[in-house]
């Protein structure tokens, strides 16, 4: 009665703080990004009427084909869909916990692509004390949100949307910082976002989850499991995730071959891959059956290992190599790593990004490394400045191969050290984190008809359940 | 008794009236879109082989890429997304009518689409009394269809098939009169619908909802509602409307920078409404919680308030002030308004499109006018005359903003008439309404297995419900 | 109870030979395909950083845009959302069988993608002893999966993934040689595959299932059926597919006009094909109801009809003949003809794919034939070399439409006796098939909790069934 007693008390303070704070956070954190958009974005070359057109009826005057546009968009709104049905309905697998997987990451992605853009604006798209905007910088936020989503992947259903705004603001502004390191200073190769994206993404969520652990997160354990139709959902995020990511990784590389060769390396490395998910997925199996968490998230490893190298002359058979590989390694981090990391490292890996994002994002960066110290002018011709400028104006192609695996270490650390700083700022007890036992639980958020909670009760599993209904009532015999 | 007898008799007619009309509607209609087709339409300068490739091996041979094709298909494909699965699940919210959201849906979009073409040609597509048709004209199908689909959700769940397709016939007609006078007399500007699609689809199907009024609707007011499933699948629908919206706006601007800047503008709007829409629905709760009725619709009123003025030079920072406010209004509409509207003036709007699409369109013609009135020739260089010809042409801007907002006056006539006409039409009962107690109710118009029926009673709310089943049952106590 | 243990010990076998054969079927096809293509395969000219950068700043520089991946690749993320989600969700009707559905949909396509790469650039891709590939290619790839995901739906639920990985394995290689014979020996024009894809796909599938004949498969029957969001899933696949057949059919066909003409043509094709099975299917029930089968698979008909003829000057009007007529045939097959096919010629066809793919891809086959021999130097001026490059060359139009023809008798020649060897090869123990007792059955695959098999017994049809749980118990009175 008591425990019952101080959770309800607990459950009243969630609520009315949720009530204050949440609206509080968005008008607060929108009006500011509305002020500072005011202040400091501006149209690019080629979205602002004037420039666009400068030339218009001169022999300068350029084709509507050459707008960046027509390069980049059909890719960003494959981003886009990734982002947003991808991730979120990834994340629907949880059996009562749809609403705010879906919701949660349409909130938090919307927020964090206007924060981005203005982080990324300031860290390498500044012109003249205006930050310049086009299809590529709104791909751009949209990777940058990629990050974030997938450390929600970390602390799903353990968190407060407040929680979640402020932790996207926060991880944006590390984002900018360690890719404003890598690309602009380091001069590393990174277009699909092995290192920047998902390793980044991964560590900062695992940390994040490591300071906010609980111990007690047993008392909401039969919540965090899928029911059949959630799994289902669930593969619709996992199919276009998987079906995007040649678009992902070829979005912001050069125009032309580059394009179209990182489409056609991550075609292959994912094709490779999901084979030896299934594989693996049923060869760890008592039975040899297969596990929807596997199919769900580590036939995606393949698009994340070839994020840094699709780009460079992997090809198909290099592709395919590190797909494979990563399939098995995604699978074994689920079967046998997981446990390990939550039970000895007290690491709460909801939706296991250590396993899609974080291991095969280190793969991804390796790859890209050994990738890039074996360029030759030989073997990329005159397109070897298109996708190693540095090493086409004289840098040794080893010492590129040293940068990257610098870049690697450097993502590492700042993911590492930033979850850890803002993992604790989220302790704070404003921000309303569930009790231990609402985990994993939409009625804390949403308005969810009783009718459907109490049927939801049937599909949850819990020994001493018992079915009441004012005008029906299943007896225990 | 005496009343579930009249309620089987009428069911019977119903059926008997349905099983005779909706093909005979389905067969005619066709035949004579068909015929139509055969005397009317013939290949653009773009899509047929003798005229596009009149100048093969001369001079003034063209490149393949500049047709059209390369410019708008992208775009049209999203935007044919958010007409079929975008609207088609978003309205799947009703726990028991899934399949005839999605199923008339897709019926009557296709019956639109083609006389959309017919109409649209006829009022400005014509060449040596031919219609022309090709990839834009394709998209502005898709969007008159769009129009349709809005005043559906308005009647969504009260209406026959055969109704809504009579419907679409003469909505379809009157939205391309509408577009006529605006586009072409009086040379409005509005390359995204806020007033041709949005205001005029939503003002028309309220219209003739209020037409069609019924005082006894409560009698299936327990299946107007959601179910925890329904509402996810909802969701797939808001979130391709949203990501797509940017598509959609920019589907047929000029070329060039004009796509890109609408498509951008409207990103940045949609984010600002996503957040401010999210403060809102926890706001005005009681308890802070969010409501899934306010994220589906209210997230999406961003992309309809910049629908005229995304073209412009509205810049991010406009876009984002304009998406801010739709979110704000569109939840306060579902919040206070709707239940006013359907208690005082009898509209009883199932979808909530005055929310979504009326209140936010008419803001959406607001902003166009003003943003019009204030475009200079120092702002928009020599690309004034791509977004306003007639301003270029030596129309003062202000003559232009004043045009603009003629322009939602002569929209909000056309449809409210046509609404009023069309609900008297829609009256007759040859086309077979279905009955007060028989509303929301997919089995009236669909097979679906009785073992079905019988345990989506138990997620229907009603309070002297009893489950039995032959070989099981569960007793009141 | 003699029966009971045996079904068990099959299902013993079953489940050994499964989690012995499939890890090692994916393992040792994916390491023969990473070899095959480590020693075949090499990037195309457009995808190879020193072939597309030769003439860097020579005289002969072509721009980044004439890259054939901003052509193509829009179209190919179509297809591949058709290949992925659209089969894959269209099979999720069944109401026990999603998992597999897409999950083998999945499996299959990733591993037929890569084999189809090898197998149609041996037959013709080969430029100096290696395979070189582009986007073209990988649309190429997806095309002959989708005929192999087409026999999969006549199997569903009745073949081990095993089975399919072998089925596969040899329907891709026949495939690329029907394919081989018809466009490189014969000729032939088929750029949306009404032959090579759909009638071979359909036929092909048919005799394999004849040959795997189950006379005791009524004991599953109670599981062959939908249940409500069962339905709501596959109308997800059913509108991708229908949205992006466009996309589809003009993937490979010329750049430019033919493009555009081919996507326009299917567009009202399929528009057409919907009214009129929606017409057919309320016509043929004896209470005027819509019947979700047809919807979901009738009203794609259009597409598969206009496969062959779309890329020809078949206009608008004939595209709308040919998707009408579409529609009522596929409605009548699956009313009318199945029954029969199933009962008298014991093919137990589980999604229909005569009605879908079978006799639409015939009808097509035909349009294009007539059409391909109605061709003349005045209807497509200098594109006629363009659409038939034969005609342009000599080759009279009418003899081009006899070799259409002749094309479909080879195609249903090669499928039906490939099916039938294939069939025979399906039948060999080692590859594990079901029993009769557990078709349609997810369990037998994939990890699915107790609870919700449970809960998933309410929903299948049983007579007998009584509903007990350990610690809950609903009692007869």
């Amino acid at each position: 009665k008591r425990q019952q007693k101080s959770k309800h008390e607990q459950n009243d303070l969630t609520k009315k703080t949720q009530s204050c704070t949440l609206p509080i956070t968005c008008f607060i954190l929108e009006i500011i990004l509305i002020i500072l958009f005011g202040v400091l974005v501006e149209y690019d070359e080629d979205t602002d009427a004037k420039k666009f057109n400068k030339h218009f009826n001169t022999s300068m005057e350029h084709s509507d084909a050459e707008n960046d546009f027509y390069y980049r968009y059909p890719s960003f709104q494959d981003v886009h869909v990734m982002i947003f049905i991808g991730f979120g309905f990834l994340m629907t697998f949880l059996q009562r916990y749809g609403f705010s997987s879906v919701g949660f990451n349409f909130l938090i992605a919307a927020f964090s692509l206007q924060w981005a853009t203005l982080m990324q604006g300031f860290f390498h798209g500044m012109h003249g004390g205006k930050i310049h905007i086009g299809v590529e910088s709104m791909i751009n936020a949209d990777f940058c949100t990629g990050s974030v989503l997938i450390s929600f992947g970390a602390v799903l259903g353990k968190t407060s949307p407040v929680q979640l705004m402020i932790m996207a603001m926060f991880e944006v502004t590390l984002f900018s910082v360690n890719e404003f390191i890598l690309l602009s200073i380091l001069g590393t190769r990174d277009a699909g976002g092995s290192m920047t994206i998902h390793t980044f993404g991964a560590y900062f969520g695992l940390m994040v989850t490591r300071i906010l652990y609980r111990p007690n997160l047993h008392k909401s354990k039969h919540r965090n499991g899928s029911v059949y139709h959630s799994d289902l959902f669930a593969m619709i995020g996992t199919i276009y995730l998987w079906m995007f990511w040649p678009s992902f990784n070829s979005a912001v590389t050069e125009h032309g071959d580059a394009q179209h060769r990182t489409a056609m390396n991550t075609y292959y490395s994912l094709a490779a891959c999901t084979l030896s998910s299934y594989a693996m997925s049923s060869l760890t199996a008592h039975d040899g059956k297969l596990d929807m968490v596997h199919i769900q998230n580590a036939a995606l490893a393949g698009g994340v290992a070839v994020g840094t190298a699709g780009e460079m002359m992997l090809t198909p058979f290099g592709s395919m190599i590190v797909g494979f590989l990563a399939g098995i390694i995604s699978v074994l981090g689920f079967k046998y790593l997981s446990p390990i990391l939550e039970e000895k490292l007290k690491i709460q890996d909801t939706c296991g990004v250590h396993n899609l994002h974080g291991m095969p994002g280190i793969l991804g960066a390796i790859v890209g490394a050994v990738t890039a110290s074996l360029a030759t002018k030989e073997v990329y011709g005159n397109g070897l400045g298109r996708v190693f400028p540095d090493v086409a104006d004289g840098r040794e192609a080893s010492y590129q191969g040293g940068i990257q695996a610098v870049s690697l270490a450097v993502t590492l650390g700042i993911a590492l050290i930033g979850g850890l700083i803002v993992g604790f700022i989220l302790k704070l007890p404003v921000f309303g984190a569930p009790h231990d036992t609402t985990c994993y639980e939409d009625s804390l958020y949403w308005e969810v008809s009783m009718m459907i909670l109490m049927l939801m009760m049937v599909f949850s599993f819990n020994k001493t359940f018992c079915f009441h209904l004012d005008y029906c009532k299943i007896t225990d015999n």
